[in-house]
């Protein structure tokens, strides 16, 4: 298993997998109340929803490669699907460079993720 | 879609879920200090990062179901995998009825998350 | 210190402040729903923040007490406060049973964490 | 209030004791796993349980920043309060690169989240 965690030492994709969560759950966080403010269809509660689902899947994900958990496969899996529904949420609301933003920090994450479930699953 | 929460009255099984998920978390939180305590094998790395990895799930998961998120189809099946994977390891440790008692909590929480994960995946 | 958890033995004045968080936590995580779907004053941004926030530091404050942590007093002050904050603010919705609730259970979330704040102090 | 988030432009003090925050959630987070595998006086039930606590109260004081709440001040005194207790503790495990680092990471949180709890205090 390649991506075991030895302490201190994660790989340097999981360590970019850990980064891109974190970054993606400030992101998210801070969009819930730039669209809370914004109002209309930036507050569309499946939308918000999304915002929130994203923020906390991510910070999951990311404590459990932070705790060098086995099973962080299973939560970056999760983590991917979440995170590309949030991103075409995002990409919905048109031509705000706050939500551009956020959809592009949803997709790498979502990315960064979907290799570290992909590589889980081989070992 | 059965289970989609309508504010205040998601299903009954929804709501069983949900229940299954925040007690589960309790649980597993307060095994972790016990575990602590006891030291040896109890103490064991694995053993408590699993602990903490079905608590943060449970709780993850309780509250994608709480928000009324469709989503909640991926973090139960996730919470239903990391539950079986802790109960495993509370049984592993033998007869000590804390222990006892934290395997058979994620043994309910996972099965009432595969229902729900199951559910999810015919709508 | 009255207060220190014996594992699986908090006091019953502790089990009960737990139970208040737990609660008031997933009834704030609901009611964000709530107040997103109503729209107008009810998804106005300082009000699902502070709904966001007693969420949070309600599960903050449970985990502390189920972790039996000293500090404890610390996060069931701050609890206090958000709390108190959170109940005014659903309060000034007016007439709506749904932010009624929510109030009362802030309300009792509040008192229960003030008592458990106060009688660490004395410690 | 000096410090009221504007959406995308929290002030620089501000996105400092953001970062510090995140940044010791996450050294918290890995150090709970080294302590573990360590074993003896690191897995010490107490050592142990605060750095869970550290490492959660400072992923909520981060998110009440992140939100834009005016009361970051209440979850930024917890913060510095809690996280010089982990620093100390870290301190007591004697001469260790790992609990030395992350004994500076917790300094450096507390006097952050002391500032921004001082700065609330006078608006």
């Amino acid at each position: 298993m390649p991506h075991t965690v030895q302490h201190g030492q994660p790989s340097a994709e999981m360590q970019q997998c850990i980064d891109e969560c974190l970054n993606c759950h400030s992101i998210c966080t801070t969009t819930v109340s730039y669209c809370l403010q914004q109002g209309g269809k930036h507050a569309d509660a499946e939308h918000v929803t999304l915002l929130l689902d994203c923020a906390q899947i991510c910070g999951t994900s990311a404590d459990y490669m932070l705790r060098g958990s086995h099973l962080h496969t299973q939560t970056c899996a999760t983590c991917a699907e979440v995170c590309r529904a949030c991103a075409e949420s995002c990409e919905r609301m048109g031509d705000d460079s706050v939500m551009r933003r956020c959809a592009e920090t949803c997709r790498r994450c979502a990315e960064s993720c979907g290799r570290m479930a992909h590589a889980g699953a081989h070992h």
